[in-house]
Protein backbone atom coordinates (compact mmCIF):
# COMPACT_ATOMS: atom_id res chain seq x y z
CA UNK A 1 0.00 0.00 0.00
CA UNK A 2 2.61 2.44 0.45
CA UNK A 3 4.39 1.70 -2.85
CA UNK A 4 0.98 2.84 -4.55
CA UNK A 5 0.32 6.00 -2.15
CA UNK A 6 4.07 6.76 -2.85
CA UNK A 7 3.13 6.36 -6.65
CA UNK A 8 0.20 8.70 -6.41
CA UNK A 9 2.29 11.48 -4.53
CA UNK A 10 5.38 11.29 -7.34
CA UNK A 11 2.57 12.64 -9.81
CA UNK A 12 2.52 16.39 -7.78
CA UNK A 13 4.55 17.79 -10.90
CA UNK A 14 2.24 17.30 -12.40
CA UNK A 15 -0.77 18.91 -10.21
CA UNK A 16 -1.92 21.04 -12.95
CA UNK A 17 -2.46 18.37 -16.09
CA UNK A 18 -5.65 16.44 -16.83
CA UNK A 19 -4.52 13.21 -17.62
CA UNK A 20 -6.88 10.45 -19.55
CA UNK A 21 -9.45 13.29 -18.72
CA UNK A 22 -8.90 13.03 -15.53
CA UNK A 23 -7.99 16.31 -13.68
CA UNK A 24 -5.12 14.67 -11.67
CA UNK A 25 -4.53 18.06 -9.50
CA UNK A 26 -8.39 17.23 -7.79
CA UNK A 27 -7.01 13.69 -7.12
CA UNK A 28 -4.25 14.35 -5.38
CA UNK A 29 -5.81 17.14 -3.87
CA UNK A 30 -8.26 15.42 -2.35
CA UNK A 31 -6.05 12.31 -1.48
CA UNK A 32 -4.88 15.65 0.92
CA UNK A 33 -7.85 16.39 1.94
CA UNK A 34 -9.27 13.08 3.17
CA UNK A 35 -5.88 13.03 5.13
CA UNK A 36 -6.68 16.11 6.81
CA UNK A 37 -9.79 15.54 7.30
CA UNK A 38 -10.85 11.67 7.30
CA UNK A 39 -14.39 11.90 7.17
CA UNK A 40 -14.59 13.40 4.24
CA UNK A 41 -14.28 10.00 2.89
CA UNK A 42 -17.37 8.63 3.92
CA UNK A 43 -19.81 8.40 0.98
CA UNK A 44 -23.24 7.28 1.17
CA UNK A 45 -24.96 5.86 -2.45
CA UNK A 46 -28.77 5.64 -2.67
CA UNK A 47 -30.97 4.58 -5.12
CA UNK A 48 -34.89 3.96 -5.30
CA UNK A 49 -36.39 1.30 -7.23
CA UNK A 50 -40.24 1.13 -8.41
CA UNK A 51 -41.71 -2.52 -9.85
CA UNK A 52 -43.82 -1.23 -12.79
CA UNK A 53 -45.49 -5.27 -14.10
CA UNK A 54 -43.71 -8.17 -14.19
CA UNK A 55 -40.43 -8.16 -15.41
CA UNK A 56 -40.20 -4.82 -15.12
CA UNK A 57 -39.07 -2.04 -12.78
CA UNK A 58 -36.91 0.91 -12.62
CA UNK A 59 -34.49 2.79 -10.21
CA UNK A 60 -34.12 6.56 -9.83
CA UNK A 61 -30.71 7.84 -8.64
CA UNK A 62 -31.48 11.56 -7.18
CA UNK A 63 -28.83 12.44 -4.02
CA UNK A 64 -25.72 10.92 -2.40
CA UNK A 65 -23.88 11.93 0.54
CA UNK A 66 -20.61 12.49 0.48
CA UNK A 67 -17.54 15.05 1.83
CA UNK A 68 -19.99 15.46 5.10
CA UNK A 69 -22.63 16.55 2.86
CA UNK A 70 -26.16 15.90 1.12
CA UNK A 71 -25.86 16.03 -2.80
CA UNK A 72 -27.96 16.27 -5.48
CA UNK A 73 -27.49 14.92 -9.23
CA UNK A 74 -28.22 17.59 -11.54
CA UNK A 75 -31.19 15.67 -12.55
CA UNK A 76 -32.70 12.69 -10.96
CA UNK A 77 -31.06 9.71 -13.46
CA UNK A 78 -33.60 6.82 -14.44
CA UNK A 79 -32.78 3.14 -14.92
CA UNK A 80 -34.69 0.56 -16.17
CA UNK A 81 -34.55 -3.08 -15.99
CA UNK A 82 -36.67 -6.25 -17.84
CA UNK A 83 -35.66 -9.64 -18.79
CA UNK A 84 -35.31 -11.17 -22.10
CA UNK A 85 -38.56 -13.44 -23.55
CA UNK A 86 -37.34 -16.49 -22.79
CA UNK A 87 -36.89 -15.59 -19.56
CA UNK A 88 -40.78 -14.21 -19.43
CA UNK A 89 -39.77 -10.69 -19.84
CA UNK A 90 -40.75 -7.95 -23.10
CA UNK A 91 -36.93 -7.18 -23.71
CA UNK A 92 -37.11 -3.45 -23.17
CA UNK A 93 -34.08 -3.12 -21.09
CA UNK A 94 -31.23 -4.95 -19.94
CA UNK A 95 -31.74 -7.67 -17.10
CA UNK A 96 -30.99 -7.30 -13.66
CA UNK A 97 -27.68 -9.61 -13.90
CA UNK A 98 -26.73 -7.66 -17.13
CA UNK A 99 -26.53 -4.49 -14.94
CA UNK A 100 -24.69 -6.35 -12.80
CA UNK A 101 -21.91 -6.78 -15.27
CA UNK A 102 -22.10 -3.04 -16.31
CA UNK A 103 -21.68 -2.25 -12.67
CA UNK A 104 -18.60 -4.11 -12.47
CA UNK A 105 -16.92 -3.43 -16.13
CA UNK A 106 -17.28 0.58 -15.45
CA UNK A 107 -16.16 0.47 -11.93
CA UNK A 108 -12.71 -1.31 -13.13
CA UNK A 109 -12.91 0.92 -16.45
CA UNK A 110 -12.71 3.95 -13.64
CA UNK A 111 -10.35 2.74 -11.33
CA UNK A 112 -8.07 1.70 -13.72
CA UNK A 113 -8.46 5.42 -15.54
CA UNK A 114 -8.20 6.97 -11.90
CA UNK A 115 -5.07 5.11 -10.84
CA UNK A 116 -3.17 5.20 -14.19
CA UNK A 117 -3.97 8.94 -14.02
CA UNK A 118 -2.44 9.93 -10.92
CA UNK A 119 0.93 7.75 -11.88
CA UNK A 120 1.52 9.55 -15.08
CA UNK A 121 0.38 6.55 -17.25
CA UNK A 122 -1.60 7.93 -20.63
CA UNK A 123 -3.88 5.81 -22.02
CA UNK A 124 -5.36 6.08 -25.34
CA UNK A 125 -8.25 3.63 -25.36
CA UNK A 126 -9.91 0.76 -22.85
CA UNK A 127 -12.42 -2.03 -24.41
CA UNK A 128 -13.53 -4.67 -22.20
CA UNK A 129 -15.86 -7.87 -22.61
CA UNK A 130 -17.93 -9.66 -19.28
CA UNK A 131 -19.76 -13.12 -19.66
CA UNK A 132 -21.58 -14.38 -16.45
CA UNK A 133 -22.33 -18.34 -16.44
CA UNK A 134 -25.66 -18.36 -14.25
CA UNK A 135 -27.93 -21.59 -13.68
CA UNK A 136 -31.27 -21.40 -13.16
CA UNK A 137 -31.68 -24.98 -11.43
CA UNK A 138 -31.04 -22.24 -8.73
CA UNK A 139 -33.39 -19.51 -9.03
CA UNK A 140 -36.40 -22.48 -9.89
CA UNK A 141 -35.70 -24.56 -6.77
CA UNK A 142 -35.00 -27.50 -8.90
CA UNK A 143 -31.02 -28.40 -6.90
CA UNK A 144 -30.70 -26.62 -3.96
CA UNK A 145 -26.50 -27.37 -4.55
CA UNK A 146 -26.70 -24.93 -7.42
CA UNK A 147 -26.08 -21.52 -6.22
CA UNK A 148 -28.85 -18.46 -7.57
CA UNK A 149 -26.28 -16.04 -8.42
CA UNK A 150 -23.11 -16.08 -11.00
CA UNK A 151 -20.99 -19.16 -11.04
CA UNK A 152 -18.00 -17.44 -12.13
CA UNK A 153 -17.62 -13.96 -14.41
CA UNK A 154 -14.73 -14.18 -17.20
CA UNK A 155 -13.00 -10.63 -18.02
CA UNK A 156 -11.07 -9.48 -20.65
CA UNK A 157 -9.48 -5.99 -21.08
CA UNK A 158 -7.83 -4.62 -24.44
CA UNK A 159 -5.64 -1.31 -23.60
CA UNK A 160 -3.73 0.67 -26.04
CA UNK A 161 -1.47 2.78 -24.05
CA UNK A 162 2.46 3.80 -24.78
CA UNK A 163 3.58 1.28 -22.07
CA UNK A 164 5.79 -1.93 -22.72
CA UNK A 165 3.30 -5.21 -22.97
CA UNK A 166 4.27 -6.58 -19.77
CA UNK A 167 2.73 -3.82 -18.12
CA UNK A 168 -0.11 -3.73 -19.54
CA UNK A 169 -1.51 -6.53 -16.98
CA UNK A 170 -0.44 -4.06 -13.92
CA UNK A 171 -2.41 -1.13 -15.19
CA UNK A 172 -5.38 -3.60 -15.10
CA UNK A 173 -4.78 -4.67 -11.86
CA UNK A 174 -4.29 -0.98 -11.06
CA UNK A 175 -8.62 -1.30 -11.61
CA UNK A 176 -9.29 -4.82 -10.37
CA UNK A 177 -7.45 -3.73 -7.19
CA UNK A 178 -8.99 -0.38 -6.70
CA UNK A 179 -12.84 -1.05 -8.00
CA UNK A 180 -15.10 -0.52 -5.29
CA UNK A 181 -17.41 -3.06 -7.14
CA UNK A 182 -15.20 -5.59 -8.15
CA UNK A 183 -14.29 -5.57 -3.56
CA UNK A 184 -17.90 -5.86 -3.66
CA UNK A 185 -18.74 -8.92 -6.19
CA UNK A 186 -15.46 -10.80 -5.05
CA UNK A 187 -15.50 -10.57 -1.38
CA UNK A 188 -19.24 -9.67 -0.74
CA UNK A 189 -21.04 -7.53 1.27
CA UNK A 190 -23.16 -7.61 4.33
CA UNK A 191 -27.03 -7.06 3.06
CA UNK A 192 -29.85 -6.05 5.64
CA UNK A 193 -33.04 -5.90 4.32
CA UNK A 194 -36.71 -4.68 6.34
CA UNK A 195 -40.12 -4.83 5.00
CA UNK A 196 -42.76 -2.84 5.76
CA UNK A 197 -46.33 -2.21 4.10
CA UNK A 198 -47.22 -0.09 1.45
CA UNK B 1 -35.93 -26.63 -1.15
CA UNK B 2 -38.86 -29.54 -1.52
CA UNK B 3 -41.32 -27.52 -0.24
CA UNK B 4 -41.31 -24.16 -2.23
CA UNK B 5 -40.54 -26.93 -5.52
CA UNK B 6 -44.27 -28.03 -3.95
CA UNK B 7 -45.10 -24.45 -3.51
CA UNK B 8 -44.76 -23.59 -7.34
CA UNK B 9 -46.38 -26.74 -8.29
CA UNK B 10 -49.15 -26.46 -6.80
CA UNK B 11 -50.02 -23.35 -9.19
CA UNK B 12 -50.25 -25.56 -11.40
CA UNK B 13 -54.21 -25.07 -11.82
CA UNK B 14 -53.54 -21.63 -12.68
CA UNK B 15 -51.45 -22.59 -16.05
CA UNK B 16 -53.43 -20.58 -18.47
CA UNK B 17 -53.21 -16.75 -16.19
CA UNK B 18 -51.00 -13.78 -15.79
CA UNK B 19 -50.21 -12.81 -12.46
CA UNK B 20 -48.41 -9.23 -11.58
CA UNK B 21 -47.71 -9.13 -15.43
CA UNK B 22 -46.03 -12.90 -14.86
CA UNK B 23 -46.60 -15.39 -17.61
CA UNK B 24 -47.65 -18.17 -14.99
CA UNK B 25 -47.82 -20.74 -17.15
CA UNK B 26 -44.81 -20.32 -19.16
CA UNK B 27 -43.10 -19.98 -15.28
CA UNK B 28 -44.17 -23.50 -14.63
CA UNK B 29 -43.61 -24.60 -17.85
CA UNK B 30 -39.66 -23.24 -17.88
CA UNK B 31 -39.72 -25.87 -14.69
CA UNK B 32 -40.83 -28.97 -16.24
CA UNK B 33 -38.69 -28.24 -19.22
CA UNK B 34 -35.17 -28.04 -17.15
CA UNK B 35 -36.30 -31.19 -15.16
CA UNK B 36 -36.80 -32.64 -18.46
CA UNK B 37 -33.53 -30.93 -20.31
CA UNK B 38 -31.52 -29.84 -17.37
CA UNK B 39 -28.84 -28.01 -19.93
CA UNK B 40 -31.49 -25.50 -21.38
CA UNK B 41 -30.79 -24.16 -17.50
CA UNK B 42 -27.44 -22.69 -18.63
CA UNK B 43 -26.97 -19.25 -19.35
CA UNK B 44 -24.25 -16.71 -19.90
CA UNK B 45 -25.10 -13.11 -19.95
CA UNK B 46 -22.64 -10.51 -21.70
CA UNK B 47 -21.61 -6.97 -21.85
CA UNK B 48 -19.42 -5.26 -24.04
CA UNK B 49 -17.85 -1.94 -22.25
CA UNK B 50 -16.49 1.20 -24.41
CA UNK B 51 -13.83 3.87 -22.17
CA UNK B 52 -14.80 7.22 -23.80
CA UNK B 53 -12.58 9.67 -21.12
CA UNK B 54 -11.97 10.02 -17.40
CA UNK B 55 -14.80 8.76 -15.69
CA UNK B 56 -16.99 8.25 -18.55
CA UNK B 57 -17.43 5.08 -19.73
CA UNK B 58 -20.51 2.70 -21.63
CA UNK B 59 -21.39 -0.98 -21.54
CA UNK B 60 -23.60 -2.64 -24.81
CA UNK B 61 -25.80 -5.19 -24.31
CA UNK B 62 -26.48 -7.29 -27.40
CA UNK B 63 -26.46 -11.25 -26.81
CA UNK B 64 -27.02 -13.76 -24.45
CA UNK B 65 -26.80 -17.85 -24.41
CA UNK B 66 -29.52 -19.78 -22.74
CA UNK B 67 -31.55 -22.68 -23.35
CA UNK B 68 -28.78 -23.85 -25.64
CA UNK B 69 -29.24 -21.30 -28.05
CA UNK B 70 -27.64 -17.61 -28.61
CA UNK B 71 -30.08 -14.97 -28.58
CA UNK B 72 -30.00 -11.49 -29.29
CA UNK B 73 -31.86 -8.45 -27.78
CA UNK B 74 -34.40 -6.97 -30.49
CA UNK B 75 -31.89 -3.66 -30.36
CA UNK B 76 -28.67 -3.38 -28.57
CA UNK B 77 -28.81 -1.63 -24.89
CA UNK B 78 -26.49 1.17 -24.25
CA UNK B 79 -25.54 1.54 -20.69
CA UNK B 80 -23.73 4.88 -19.21
CA UNK B 81 -21.81 5.17 -16.40
CA UNK B 82 -20.15 9.13 -14.96
CA UNK B 83 -19.32 10.08 -11.62
CA UNK B 84 -20.56 13.21 -9.56
CA UNK B 85 -18.52 16.55 -9.83
CA UNK B 86 -17.13 15.75 -6.09
CA UNK B 87 -15.76 12.67 -7.88
CA UNK B 88 -14.41 14.03 -10.61
CA UNK B 89 -16.42 13.47 -12.82
CA UNK B 90 -18.89 15.17 -14.87
CA UNK B 91 -22.14 13.82 -13.64
CA UNK B 92 -23.77 12.72 -16.83
CA UNK B 93 -24.90 9.06 -15.91
CA UNK B 94 -25.15 7.32 -12.29
CA UNK B 95 -21.88 6.00 -11.24
CA UNK B 96 -20.31 2.48 -11.36
CA UNK B 97 -21.49 1.81 -7.52
CA UNK B 98 -24.73 3.26 -8.23
CA UNK B 99 -25.42 0.77 -11.27
CA UNK B 100 -24.54 -2.01 -8.68
CA UNK B 101 -27.51 -0.98 -6.37
CA UNK B 102 -30.41 -0.83 -9.33
CA UNK B 103 -28.61 -4.24 -10.11
CA UNK B 104 -29.66 -5.61 -6.94
CA UNK B 105 -32.81 -3.70 -6.63
CA UNK B 106 -34.17 -5.23 -9.85
CA UNK B 107 -32.89 -8.34 -8.90
CA UNK B 108 -34.66 -8.52 -5.66
CA UNK B 109 -37.82 -7.31 -7.22
CA UNK B 110 -37.86 -9.32 -10.33
CA UNK B 111 -37.36 -12.00 -8.49
CA UNK B 112 -40.08 -11.79 -5.56
CA UNK B 113 -43.17 -11.02 -8.07
CA UNK B 114 -41.49 -14.18 -10.22
CA UNK B 115 -42.14 -16.43 -7.40
CA UNK B 116 -44.97 -14.84 -5.78
CA UNK B 117 -46.71 -15.03 -8.62
CA UNK B 118 -46.28 -18.41 -9.04
CA UNK B 119 -47.15 -19.12 -5.68
CA UNK B 120 -50.57 -17.77 -6.60
CA UNK B 121 -49.71 -14.34 -4.88
CA UNK B 122 -51.05 -10.78 -6.07
CA UNK B 123 -49.34 -7.86 -5.31
CA UNK B 124 -50.38 -4.14 -6.07
CA UNK B 125 -47.45 -1.66 -5.71
CA UNK B 126 -43.31 -2.57 -4.89
CA UNK B 127 -41.08 0.05 -3.61
CA UNK B 128 -37.56 0.01 -2.38
CA UNK B 129 -35.10 2.09 -1.46
CA UNK B 130 -30.88 1.04 -1.01
CA UNK B 131 -28.39 2.83 0.50
CA UNK B 132 -24.57 1.73 0.10
CA UNK B 133 -22.15 2.94 3.10
CA UNK B 134 -18.55 3.29 0.92
CA UNK B 135 -15.42 4.94 2.60
CA UNK B 136 -12.41 6.20 0.18
CA UNK B 137 -9.74 5.44 2.36
CA UNK B 138 -10.04 2.47 0.51
CA UNK B 139 -9.67 3.46 -2.71
CA UNK B 140 -7.27 6.37 -2.60
CA UNK B 141 -4.41 3.31 -0.71
CA UNK B 142 -4.85 5.89 2.72
CA UNK B 143 -5.75 3.26 4.79
CA UNK B 144 -4.94 -0.65 3.93
CA UNK B 145 -7.53 -1.94 6.95
CA UNK B 146 -10.40 -0.27 5.05
CA UNK B 147 -12.14 -1.98 1.86
CA UNK B 148 -12.57 -0.99 -1.22
CA UNK B 149 -15.91 -1.79 -1.74
CA UNK B 150 -19.50 -1.36 0.20
CA UNK B 151 -18.84 -1.59 3.87
CA UNK B 152 -23.03 -2.31 4.06
CA UNK B 153 -26.22 -1.98 2.19
CA UNK B 154 -29.25 -1.36 3.90
CA UNK B 155 -32.54 -1.99 2.13
CA UNK B 156 -36.29 -1.57 2.72
CA UNK B 157 -39.09 -2.97 0.65
CA UNK B 158 -42.23 -1.28 1.03
CA UNK B 159 -45.21 -3.79 -0.57
CA UNK B 160 -49.02 -3.24 -1.11
CA UNK B 161 -50.88 -7.02 -1.46
CA UNK B 162 -53.45 -8.78 0.29
CA UNK B 163 -52.56 -10.44 2.76
CA UNK B 164 -51.57 -10.28 6.30
CA UNK B 165 -48.44 -7.67 7.79
CA UNK B 166 -46.80 -10.94 9.20
CA UNK B 167 -46.38 -12.29 5.30
CA UNK B 168 -45.04 -9.39 4.03
CA UNK B 169 -41.45 -10.40 5.15
CA UNK B 170 -42.22 -13.83 3.88
CA UNK B 171 -42.60 -12.27 0.25
CA UNK B 172 -39.77 -10.38 0.30
CA UNK B 173 -37.58 -13.70 1.46
CA UNK B 174 -38.52 -14.44 -2.07
CA UNK B 175 -36.84 -12.06 -3.29
CA UNK B 176 -33.84 -11.79 -1.25
CA UNK B 177 -33.93 -15.72 -1.31
CA UNK B 178 -34.43 -16.29 -4.92
CA UNK B 179 -31.91 -13.03 -6.64
CA UNK B 180 -28.72 -14.05 -8.73
CA UNK B 181 -27.45 -10.24 -7.73
CA UNK B 182 -28.59 -10.72 -4.27
CA UNK B 183 -26.57 -14.41 -3.91
CA UNK B 184 -23.69 -12.75 -6.01
CA UNK B 185 -23.06 -9.44 -3.86
CA UNK B 186 -23.80 -11.27 -0.46
CA UNK B 187 -21.87 -14.43 -1.07
CA UNK B 188 -19.08 -13.21 -3.76
CA UNK B 189 -18.38 -14.54 -7.25
CA UNK B 190 -14.80 -15.85 -8.27
CA UNK B 191 -13.91 -13.38 -11.82
CA UNK B 192 -11.07 -13.86 -13.76
CA UNK B 193 -9.57 -11.56 -15.76
CA UNK B 194 -7.05 -11.03 -18.92
CA UNK B 195 -5.38 -8.35 -20.89
CA UNK B 196 -4.03 -7.93 -24.45
CA UNK B 197 -2.81 -4.89 -25.96
CA UNK B 198 -5.56 -3.40 -27.99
Amino acid sequence: MREQRGNIHMATAQKSITLNGVAVGDLLSTVEAVKTTPSIAKFKFRIKNQWEDGSRNHSTVTTLCGANQELTHPAPFRIEADEPGILLGKDLAPNPVEHLLHALASCITTSMVYHASARGIQINAIESSFEGDLDLHGFLDLDPTVRKGYQAIRVNFKISADVPDDRLEEIVKLGTGHSPVFDSLTNGVPISVTAERL
